[in-house]
């Protein structure tokens, strides 16, 4: 029995360690070494490369000469050295384009609508020193492979060196929305934290960074035509994001494969706007706020107000424009009806215009929408929008579900596209007690802590019919930051966030026991990117796969 | 009411934000400003003050001017240059040992027997800019009140100004005992987290360092006559604590008020010793673990064999020489009583002796402490010694309450000195989720999280009589590191653990209401200072005291 036992170690211990895992993979046994002369060639089949395909080849050849990573076993590989000391030299590896691709920047291919988004790719690593290869038909699709490939090797003493090969894969995501959330309101994050966070994301293949970018407490973003609203309302002349700086921003993360979908939040979560625009603003910093808003401050737009309305549309034309992604999220969450009720000047607008709550309600958000729609933009929305005020979306509209994944079937009936935000399931913040003041046994409300693991086990399709799968756009983990800033935003995402982009990627159904050694590996790899990812375990049981298993 | 609330507010935001709260404090509202040329200058009467004391001054000055915090009001500080644009200038603060004291340095004073320590102070701080003064009783003392005085400062546009004098503070803590407990063992710790920790301790006056050296997993510590243990013990060669890092981190720990108690738990948590002495090791890496140990890897030292006995003994008495401190833990937590049912050896030694398992874990536990002793230490234990087996241990023992704070009468009724480290109010790594492998729901033994302001609730004479009260020692928040290492360190400690430094300095019965700004202004002061706390709450309620409670 423990000789059976030692035999399925030792296999299990060549196993390759990428994340997410590949939809179709085969790997051999024999070691390979990265030649010191590697090279990274663009076949000429593809006229013209985009630079920022070069770019891409420029980073996967410094990471894997830097990535340094030791292997996860006891030794860190040094008993790897009689494998690897008579292996073969990888010398190259060739990017080429099937016949027929047209030929785009992976930034333009990431950019591209969820439908129209490919991220294939075919990869070949032999293992006698041939040349390996990637094919895909995107440059997108490149990129992924280069990000497989680069997952591949380890370092021992200065050699570089796979353990598994030869290797073939064939890979295709199950979803073409992967996402992570970030909230840059409740507490600001400098630009470079948000390009390691990039960086990060794109080594486990998340393609779409949800900029949840203002709230009720700071509104960072300079808006060309509104900049009154970063000005009064950004927490300080430096804690702002400029045009520039978002430019730099979708740019950074378009050349890793990674759209950006910013979502300035309205009409909730609205507050701060209030610094700038007092009288667009119902129940401005009423007390006590805990009866006008879900957190304080207090204060919302008044929608039901045509000036207002006709702002915030024109507001949506200017983010549009700062914008390349095909999608714009206005928010929706959390709208919190007593404080209109008490709101004279929304009453006097809904009853002199003879419209109920939800009719004010929608003109507003067609108001919104319809200028997404003249800028090429397609709308996302948090579930209530569509649950709670019946508004009679376009049926494009994207719906971020986050109350509960109990809700995602009620929106999928009503025919809208799904992004799965359960908070039951993804929120990264959940577990850290009560932010708010003046309580001194308060958990955190959506306790507890949402496990790496608990978030492996979510189901995309859950409760629906197979005929309503196509509505699952994908999903993402997500982190509102009342208790987070740079201090602690590496530590609280990561590793956990690599949990959806599996799911997304490979599709519903993998196993925490068997993903836990390769989530280590990533983790590991994050670190020696400069990540501050976490341990997930003791380095005794990182180092030992399984042998820290319950069940072991 | 609201004309009354804007009073209150800006006399509260006058208030100094000091942490720990000192006994007694009387302050004006008018500002001072710090000289460019100011000096602290050791009264003549101390004659041959000692180096560290000279060193703890260097270090004052440094974060006078270097801390570089805005005051945490909206405009950081703005609002406050019409204050102290006409303030007056400090330009001296004078330290002073009250006449009879004996001149010892900081770090022989804090590392004397509890009941021995002297941490009292007197601060004062004139408003007129003459000089300021701290006198003592003892060189920690003025440590302490070196400690207060740099948390009265900010700065803005280059002034360095206190908006709170003058100020008379007359402190002394509650409890000589307030420490912070960190395990080094389930991942490791480069000797330069451990500094920066002890800096960020005894800036909230933390006194303790509890250094849960080794456990199953590894061995970092080089011990002289024992370095089999780390060579084989520990994760690397590079991974280890050697005689020259435990004394710089001893050293550097007193030079700032701090003792470090360190612990070698035995016999449980043992198992990593069986790569260097499997023959001392009951159950070692036995299967199923989980029947044989409380987590993977499964291991005890077989207690009951009188080489084991006599070994351990030893070893205590090596370790002992490497730690200045009067007080080293044997541990003694989580013995697992199947293991050595199950263990031939250990029911051989136990027949062949006579002896039941109390009598020989007695013997055992004697035999360690005996040998600590004879060092002239006190022995330090978890309270599974006392209250499972009843070990009549030595009346002198330190009990360590872990599991429940509903077990302390228990062993103050055995007449035994307490230090709180609840798992219940106290342990930081709580509600992280569970880190065992093979389980997708399970979360951690210890959920919830355990927030500041439920630390901060905590009763340290909760339940006693009030002759029992001088049982209590004091007490200690605790990192288990099993998914914590050198990434997420500070934000898993801190602001957190500055809550059982006020609860065991100022006392219980502090209100989370009250104490929150403050805590804000510790926190950013350790931000400041390179040191990666987390934000409570989004900067806008930092920035407006009270204004984001429950109740406002």
């Amino acid at each position: 029995m423990m000789s059976l036992w030692l035999v399925l170690s030792a296999a299990v211990s060549l196993v390759g360690a990428l994340w997410p895992l590949p939809q179709n993979l085969t790997q051999g046994n024999t070691a390979l070494r990265l030649s010191g002369n590697f090279d990274i060639t663009i076949s000429p089949g593809i006229s013209e490369p985009p630079q920022d395909l070069y770019d891409a080849i420029s980073r996967t050849r410094s990471h894997l000469f830097t990535d340094d990573l030791g292997r996860l076993v006891v030794g860190r590989g040094a008993g790897d050295v009689s494998t690897f000391e008579t292996a073969a030299y990888l010398s190259s590896l060739t990017l080429s384009l099937e016949p027929g691709s047209s030929v785009l920047s992976i930034t333009a291919e990431a950019q591209k609508p969820l439908e129209e988004r490919d991220e294939a790719y075919t990869l070949t690593v032999p293992s006698n020193g041939s040349v390996a290869s990637i094919t895909a038909t995107s440059t997108l699709g490149l990129l992924r492979g280069l990000t497989t490939f680069e997952q591949l090797w380890y370092e021992y003493d200065g050699t570089i060196y796979a353990v598994n090969t030869p290797i073939q894969i064939e890979d295709v995501p199950a979803y073409p929305y992967r996402g992570l959330m970030l909230d840059t309101a409740r507490n600001y994050f400098p630009v470079s934290d948000i390009l390691r966070t990039l960086d990060t994301m794109s080594l486990v293949k998340i393609n779409e960074f949800n900029w949840h970018i203002s709230d009720s407490q700071s509104f960072p973003l300079q808006i060309p035509g509104y900049m009154e609203l970063s000005e009064y309302g950004a927490y300080s002349p430096q804690m702002i994001y400029s045009p520039n700086d978002v430019e730099y921003i979708v740019s950074y993360a378009g050349a890793r494969g990674i759209d950006v979908m910013v979502e300035v939040d309205t009409p909730g979560h609205t507050s701060i706007i209030g610094e700038s625009h007092p009288e667009f603003i119902a129940c401005y910093l009423a007390r006590p706020w805990a009866s006008y808003a879900g957190e304080p401050p207090a204060g919302q737009l008044r929608f039901a107000n045509a000036t207002v309305a006709n702002w915030s549309a024109e507001l949506f034309t200017a983010v549009a424009q700062m914008f390349p992604s095909s999608m714009v999220s206005t928010g929706g969450d959390e709208i919190q009806t007593y404080c209109y009720d008490m709101d004279e000047e929304t009453q006097y607008d809904l009853n002199s215009t003879g419209r109920t709550f939800n009719e004010a309600l929608t003109d507003y958000v067609r108001g919104t929408h319809g200028a997404l729609a003249a800028a090429g933009k397609t709308p996302a929305v948090w579930e209530e929008m569509v649950l709670d005020y019946n508004l009679s979306l376009s049926s494009d509209t994207l719906v971020l579900v986050w109350i509960s994944s109990d809700d995602v079937k009620a929106v999928v009936d009503q025919g809208f596209r799904v992004i799965h935000a359960a908070s039951n399931y993804f929120y990264l913040d959940c577990g850290a007690g009560e932010w708010v003041g003046g309580d001194p046994t308060g958990n955190s409300w959506c306790d507890p802590f949402k496990t790496w693991q608990y978030a492996y086990t979510f189901d995309p399709l859950a409760n629906l019919t197979s005929d309503q799968y196509s509505q699952i756009m994908g999903g993402q983990q997500l982190l509102w930051t009342e208790q987070s800033g740079p201090d602690n935003l590496d530590p609280i995402i990561w590793p956990r966030a690599a949990a959806s982009a599996e799911v997304f990627w490979s599709g519903a159904g993998g196993n925490v026991t068997a993903a836990l050694p390769r989530l280590h590996d990533v983790s590991f790899r994050m670190q020696q990117r400069g990540v501050r990812s976490i341990p997930l375990q003791p380095l005794w049981c990182a180092l030992r796969p399984y042998e820290c298993d319950l069940d072991w």
